[in-house]
């Protein structure tokens, strides 16, 4: 088995990543995957950039494999006050390719996220996930996540 | 009853906001708060606002009454691409004085949260609340918010 390789994504890369986030259960009815990408997501990454710094990343984290993206996660460092002044590390739309699945490739990228939010200075991880996907929990359980907190969403 | 009124939080107000955090059952016991104030907090701050933009803004809000701060909370804009490039808005770090509790203070709060957030685009709001607190979850089920997600985290 080949491990994959990391990267952060750049603006070329928006197409792959729309798709990886559309080849999901959930994700295949709150996308609109077309050609050419609507854009929408051209302005929301630009967006993302905007608040974004070497430092402080807010960015897709690519795991790419024989040059095909198959696995993505949005990574954001988020300073605050609270636990004096602690910075979490956030992720959220965590995909691997249907076609890559069960080849530890989420795993990985969960490290490598890991890894790199720890070099940054984090200490703590987070992020909330759909209480309906309960192969997901048991999927961040082994990887030492901790389900101590209720995720509560609002629509605006 | 008066009502606060609300800004965003300045360097200067770094001491007071501490004290608020501080001011809570599970805050006494994660916050450093001596006088002066650890140079963390400030640190913290700065990186804050290194993130932070009045379009997209990592700040926190303050509920003042009477000149003194009585509430606070972490407001970040979060861009991403899920959902169609989605904008959340999340909160953190929610606090009310225990001198000015049982006045509304938090739900009116929450309440200017939502409004700014719309305001600047956002279509959901989120956050994660430890398990242990009964009392917050009914408080935030008023307001509109449904815990549909696990909040996971981890140590790194």
């Amino acid at each position: 088995m080949t491990s994959p390789v990391f990267r952060f994504a750049v603006r070329s890369d928006l197409p792959a990543i729309v798709a990886l986030l559309a080849d999901d259960e959930k994700g295949k009815t709150r996308e609109d995957f077309t050609d050419p990408l609507p854009d929408v997501y051209y302005r929301a990454f630009d967006a993302m950039e905007s608040t974004s710094s070497e430092a402080l990343p807010n960015k897709y984290l690519l795991a790419v494999l024989g040059g095909d993206i198959v696995g993505c996660l949005q990574l954001t460092l988020i300073p605050g006050l609270s636990r004096q002044g602690r910075l979490r590390a956030q992720i959220e739309g965590v995909r691997v390719s249907s076609k890559h699945r069960g080849q530890k490739i989420g795993e990985a990228m969960i490290l490598q996220a890991i890894e790199m939010s720890r070099a940054l200075g984090a200490t703590l991880m987070q992020f909330t996930t759909d209480k309906s996907r309960g192969d997901a929990h048991r999927f961040y359980e082994r990887l030492g996540f901790v389900a101590s907190h209720e995720g509560m969403k609002r629509e605006l």
